[in-house]
C-alpha cells in the first residue's frame, strides 16, 4: 500500500466520492467547455475580425454569407454596439462564434 | 472491501490519478465557471424574465435603471432579437447577466 492521507475512510467510499465528484464536473465542464475562451461582447470586436482574417475572408465574403451590409459589419469589428441583435449573431455565426447569456 | 471494478491497479496509484484529475478539471472549471449555467442568446428571453422576476422588479423598474423603454424590454422578453445591442446588454445587467462571444 501506498501513503493514503485519508486511510480512516473506507477506500471504497472513497473512490466511489472521487467518482461522484468526477462525474459531476464532467457534467459542469461538458457545458461550458466551449466557454473556456469565452469574452465579454464589449470585447469581442478583436476576436471577429481575427477569425474573419483567419478563415480569409472579407467583410464583404460575410457580407455576401449574412446579408448583412459591410456597414454594419464595419461597427461590430469596430466595438459598436449600436448594432441590432439578429445582425451581430449572424456575423459571429459566420466566423464560428455564437452569442451567449450567463 | 467493497466492489472495485479497477481491482488490478494498486490503490494507492488510483487514488493519485483521480487526484490529478479533479485537480485538472478544477481548473478547467474556475476559467470557466461563471459560463457553465450559459444559454445561447436565442434563449435568453426566460432567463432574463425569470431573473427580474426573482429580483422583484418590474419591466418599469428595469427601464428606469436602464433608460431602455419598456417596449424594447417587452421585445427582449419575447426572444426578439431586433434589439440593439446596447440595450440589450443594459437589460441583461439590470438582472446581474453579462453577454459573451465563444
Amino acid at each position: 500500500m501506498t501513503t493514503n492521507k485519508l486511510a480512516e475512510i473506507p477506500t471504497g467510499l472513497l473512490l466511489e466520492a472521487l467518482k461522484d465528484r468526477i462525474e459531476n464536473q464532467q457534467r459542469q465542464l461538458a457545458t461550458s467547455d466551449k466557454l473556456a475562451n469565452a469574452v465579454p461582447i464589449e470585447e469581442a470586436a478583436k476576436l471577429i475580425s481575427g477569425r474573419r482574417n483567419q478563415l480569409g475572408m472579407s467583410q464583404q465574403d460575410v457580407s455576401d454569407i449574412t446579408g448583412v451590409s459591410c456597414t454594419t459589419i464595419s461597427k461590430a469589428e469596430n466595438s459598436s454596439m449600436k448594432v441590432q441583435l439578429d445582425n451581430f449573431i449572424a456575423i459571429a455565426k459566420a466566423t464560428g462564434l455564437k452569442v451567449w447569456v450567463a
